[in-house]
């Protein structure tokens, strides 16, 4: 089996996403193909015994084979014309804009490439902060309050302080902020505002346990097990870059069965149909109790191979499980009808 | 100026979509370059001399010439390698699946093509009825009260009859029922579920008043007329067809100023900033005076132009204020750092 590992592209998290590929070779049994999208969005075929993160950084990948994205798959031009890039499906593994905010799931898609990742819909859903709180109100899964600020609006918070300020729309930690006092206001908001043109503001719960779970659906629910992530205060960017290279198992969080199932069934109330085809991780908090959906990440970093006993195993079952598309019949019914009413 | 026209695609609505296209002809001053996705989503450069309905139906269009889709526009082979094909910029003109689900705005995003049409995210939000009505609601605008029903699940209304029964995920009134009763219930639901695994469940309002208003944002906003549509029970598929061709202004509202101003004013909190870059034409309903959002039309049929006095030159003055997207430095901060570290 061969497996295509898609990473890199134009975002933010860009060098999140080379980690995270990288990672992968230790944990993946199968051949694995390396497709590079560089910050300019060209595609580069990176030779899998030299995949290093200097490669990239020193730009040393413009050597590697160039590659075109195009119907039903990448392509290598050659003397001959070119040839195509065989693999049995695609591992979505850029962070951030491009991967995660729905963009590359809809190149795949209309280029017919099979591919493990969110679709467009959950993609844009989950990347979204906002929209993610209230799609899991609707479908029955809590979430802390919050408010939201544009750009330019007036910067009235209705929260008490402490809060925690985030752009909408981006993961990793980044231009996010804990406020303490209206003296740090201005500031994070500025900080946040670089990022995006709304932000999303939430309470600052000292002390409230955080719990992650990630899981995927194949013909039934393969879940990781769940951990209570460290933290300082949170992570920032920095740790969190470490962070994604991790593969070594974790330790399961100490918590009891009825915690794990009241967790696992809020991951089942975001998770179907909308994210089918996915493996994704929900970071939840737990507050009296009471489970809340804090981010859903469309693309966990590292895809999260290290809170999974047989992660190899669950990629393959997932891939076996991917969802189809309602097919369109290729028909001009009204047309025909119209032209032949004209007698054409 | 050259503007070029993308219509077609792999969508329910691909007729609607040629229909809307070769419309746009007889409103558009400029020199138009017709770029045809056909079902199978491979790209043609249409003559435009020769764009009638029936080339797509009869398949003729397959010995136009051939486009790639890649990095900074569409390319057309030759004996010299490849050409690109000029515009100055371009009008998502393709309906439903494709063009309103997110797909054409991510590849022209990626590729680098500017366009005039809503964005990924704009448009997983209008193209999904649910995500409309939590998002209007989250911004102030009113939206019907609604209950959702997931394929596979209990057919338990709690809505009164009648209902309105849409697939959440359509546009052009395809899989739209009525039901008047408990006894047509079970089939309204088929044909829905028919294109979409969740349906939306409404009330239906006889007599309820429906006002359409179309608009962009340039430097200001620019507002079409409102439009108080002619409906019998609703606009089915076949008359909403025959509908998508209008390229004659059409009779305005008799309504109050201040109920105009209402329906711009919601017009505008659906609009900005998500919608920037787009023309689009909202649907509401008027009840007992309050102005309720029903449907966002991301991509409208033949766009609208018969609602506007001088479509031409609001299409003209949208494209001098596309929105510009957040620039990602091309930086290797974090993999520098650690190379240096290890003195690499």
């Amino acid at each position: 089996m061969k497996i295509a590992i898609l990473f890199g592209a134009n975002s933010f998290e860009h060098e999140i996403s080379v980690v995270s590929a990288i990672a992968l070779k230790k944990v993946l049994k199968s051949e694995l193909i390396y497709i590079f999208c560089d910050y300019s969005r060209d595609f580069y075929l990176i030779p899998t015994d030299k995949i290093t993160a200097k490669r990239f950084s020193s730009g040393e990948y413009k050597k590697d084979k160039k590659l075109d994205l195009k119907k039903d798959g990448f392509f290598q031009k050659n003397f001959m014309g070119e040839k195509k890039i065989e693999f049995d499906f695609l591992l979505n593994v850029i962070h951030g804009k491009d991967g995660e905010d729905g963009t590359i799931p809809a190149l795949l898609n209309f280029f017919n490439i099979k591919y493990i990742g969110p679709r467009v819909e959950a993609s844009v859903i989950s990347f979204n902060k906002l929209l993610t709180k209230l799609y899991a109100k609707e479908f029955g899964v809590k979430t802390l309050e919050y408010q939201t600020l544009q750009r330019g609006e007036e910067r009235v918070l209705s929260l008490k302080y402490p809060v925690i300020i985030k752009p909408t729309r981006l993961g990793s930690s980044i231009g996010i902020s804990i406020v303490k006092s209206q003296y740090e206001l201005d500031y994070a908001l500025d900080v946040a505002f670089e990022f995006d043109s709304q932000v999303l503001i939430e309470p600052f719960i000292e002390g409230i346990k955080e719990y992650n779970l990630a899981g995927c659906k194949s013909d039934k629910y393969i879940f990781s097990i769940i951990e209570e992530p460290q933290k300082e205060e949170f992570l920032d960017f920095d740790k969190k870059y470490l962070d994604f290279s991790r593969t070594k198992r974790v330790n399961e969080a100490q918590i009891s069965e009825d915690m794990v199932k009241k967790i696992e069934n809020s991951f089942k109330k975001l998770y179907e149909p909308l994210f089918a085809g996915s493996l994704i991780r929900c970071d939840f908090f737990v507050l009296n109790d009471e489970v809340y959906i804090n981010e859903i990440n469309p693309v966990p970093g590292s895809l999260a191979n290290y809170l999974f006993d047989d992660f190899d195993k669950t990629i393959k079952d997932l891939s076996n499980h991917l969802p189809l598309t309602i097919a369109v019949p290729h028909l001009y019914r009204y047309i025909d009808k119209i032209n032949s009413a004209k007698g054409k």
